[in-house]
């Protein structure tokens, strides 16, 4: 019993030295990498030409945190207080939304404390396999329980009769996908489309192996050829946020689903989706983007079998410890609705991130208003079959226009030290320019704060 | 305060309730899974043609299953002492020693108890980025750390100087490289080789995507073409054993060397390895496979910007959950050797799994011996700098060969229901076998016994 007690005690022991010390690297790096970042336009996942061979040097980084250091510019972690406001800095911190990096979610995965820590043995997933009576190998069955848990929670997915697929996030399903659905002799490599503005790592990530089984074809809008081809439609889309279905009229045409974005702090969940191939992932349900985990639900079995193939040859599996620790997260959310009342001391999840997102997009459309310079999409109202509310979809990226003929969108907000993803990226006019909704509060206020004031 | 000790409690409970569900997973799929794996002749991952169509399916699996439990063949899981032993099932137990699947390390860290167990709160890794500052971006600061410990502890590599770049497994990390170091714009793809017998995996992972990049051109003793090549050469060799060095005499090679085997559990370590592009694995060194992890290390700055980028387009990183783990995991070991003492209740990690690995080779040699029918290579001794010992090479896979004209080598074993891999799919002859030692116990012990009484 003395030595179970000992036991037990280390392992809070070990836990309380984890916390202390994660915290202390959060609010330390926090500070150095996030201004760096600002600083350099971001690193370069997802990004079009411009990052192409635009890589930040250490080098550069360590000249430019002496820089920043000598200026006091340096942005405080998210649990401080201290941040400058717009007015104190002076318009001087550089604000990195390019990226859809999910920050917004820390703030209340903090707020719930241990519900959804997870612990794991040292003896746990030494093997390859997670469950070989599955056809997808390597899905751990608790994970898997969770994803049909939280469709059916939520009501924005048919689960039944499907195969999930999991994958180290939903870009490599998406090249699983095109493995899978690309016949493996034809004389030339299958077409994939999708509808501009479309999501801008497509084009990158189905052409960076130059494979012989598939190529990048552009809009589909402007796709006509009497050849077979597969559809990307996203819905909402990235980066617009509209609900989409599929745009071209052939009858040789495969769909892929990807529906990274509907869930209801997004938009209105009006119907379970029920399509061949969807996609999904952690990140953008749950923010757990450093989990780099997604799933696909697939109808046909041959389909599945193959994407499954692809990871096998890509990754050999998925990352274990994620899925275990997804399947907590998903559970526990799941856990809170079907107790129907609030949990001790916070929110539910998808009524808090509505609740954020509905915040900020009424801030982003005020600080567009007062600017005079830029214009936002509008959206329609739509009832929300999991909350039972109307509301207008709240994306997690803003579409944003410039207006009065300025020609860059993205090198105008650049001069005032914003930093977006410009139209072109998303095979559209430069007049445009995604710009994340997900980044931390205190971010997210002064980049509202300057759009406002930037005067036309 | 109260709250505080009533938050622990809850980590303790949770931390329990997930252990205590997963003892029973793995008592209970034990039993079903490794059965079911065994008389399907595995899952595909690794395999040549063989199994490139050949999923096993789960209606199969169901029908399997009830058939193995009315003959009572179920085997027990490794905690269990229940399992037959070869007399007592008759040689009815399909033993399957196809993947290198490293379960063998299993009951080392079930000994080790909490000493590597990890804590993940829900609020971290929600951002991609791990470390901006350091080109590979999403490399975990405390497993880059912890990798740099291990090879000064174990002085199998040279880490000055060098870039770490972090991959979903090595296998990951093997593409990678093959995209960093091929021209992206040249009028033919990049020639891609290995000695014979080479690494069944190789052409497979290099050739599913029909790239425009690279190629698999064979067996590097057989190229003699005047171009540029990519020359693999993996030491110890998978799936033979022996130290390797490069073959090709031509002046356009660039070398990968994969070192996922230069640990001193399979091989005197007889120098700090010292390459342009080295990779290793947490799977084979550590038993941790389903972690996914690799990393490469790499002299030129532009070849790991590239892999990084690599990863970036591929899957946008690497599992945080699975870096955090591993750095304990790894500093757990160091710490070990640098306290210079047993830990409590157990042995050090290498002295263990070198121990483990030479009982094996020992008891595989008699197995041999007995049956007349069978070969195994002789390997030269060698002083390891790290254990002080000098001993022969006892690699984690054996190569058998078998004798008196048996032409296919994997099908008369298959006959006798162990399951192992063929020649063929390492470009060699079908007289070969390769053979996993890195099964469990139980496992390991009814293979030598049934191999033992296989008569000429």
């Amino acid at each position: 019993m003395m030595s179970r007690v000992l036991s037990l005690r280390h392992v809070l022991m070990v836990s309380l030295a984890l916390n202390v010390g994660l915290i202390l690297r959060v609010a330390y790096e926090g500070e150095i990498q996030r201004a760096e970042r600002s600083l350099h336009g971001g690193l370069c996942f997802e990004d079009g030409e411009k990052n192409r061979g635009g890589w930040t040097s250490m080098a550069d980084f360590s000249k430019d945190k002496a820089h920043l250091s000598q200026k006091n510019l340096l942005l405080k972690s998210p649990s401080s207080s201290t941040v400058r406001t717009e007015a104190q800095d002076g318009g001087e911190i550089v604000i990195n939304l390019d990226h859809g990096d999910p920050t917004m979610y820390e703030r209340f995965w903090q707020q719930m404390g241990d519900k959804t820590t997870v612990v794991i043995s040292g003896w746990q997933s030494i093997s390859y396999f997670s469950d070989v009576r599955n056809l997808c190998w390597f899905l751990e069955p608790e994970f898997a329980k969770a994803i049909i848990r939280l469709h059916k929670v939520v009501g924005n997915a048919i689960t039944e009769d499907r195969h999930i697929v999991v994958g180290t996030g939903s870009t490599q399903l998406f090249q699983a996908a095109l493995y899978a659905l690309s016949p493996p002799n034809a004389s030339e490599p299958m077409n994939v489309v999708s509808a501009a503005p479309y999501y801008s790592s497509y084009p990158l990530v189905t052409d960076f192996l130059k494979s012989g089984l598939y190529k990048w074809a552009g809009d589909a809008h402007a796709f006509t050829k009497d050849e077979p081809y597969i559809e990307l439609v996203t819905s909402p889309n990235n980066p617009d946020g509209f609900t989409r279905q599929p745009v071209v009229n052939g009858n040789d045409g495969i769909l892929i689903h990807d529906f990274a974005y509907y869930w209801p702090q997004y938009t209105p969940i009006s119907f379970p989706a029920d399509h061949d191939l969807m996609l999904f992932t952690v990140s953008k349900s749950m923010g757990h983007a450093g989990t780099r985990l997604g799933w696909a639900l697939v109808k046909d079995r041959e389909v599945a079998k193959k994407m499954t193939k692809f990871i096998e040859l890509n990754t050999i599996g998925v990352s274990q410890d994620s899925q275990l620790r997804a399947a907590k997260i998903l559970q526990a959310v799941s856990d809170s609705y079907d107790h129907a009342s609030k949990p001790e001391g916070g929110e539910l999840f998808f009524d808090y991130s509505h609740n954020q997102m509905a915040k900020r997009w009424k801030q982003l459309r005020e600080a567009v208003k007062q600017s005079r310079l830029f214009s936002l999409p509008d959206f329609p109202l739509g009832l929300c079959s999991f909350s039972g509310q109307t509301f207008e979809l709240q994306p997690a990226f803003a579409w944003l226009k410039c207006e009065r003929e300025i020609e860059d969108c993205e090198s105008f907000l650049r001069s005032h030290k914003i930093l977006t993803r410009g139209g072109k990226h998303f095979g559209v006019s430069s007049e445009y320019v995604r710009i994340s909704m997900l980044e931390r509060d205190k971010m997210f206020d002064l980049f509202t704060e300057r759009l406002s004031k930037i005067l036309s």
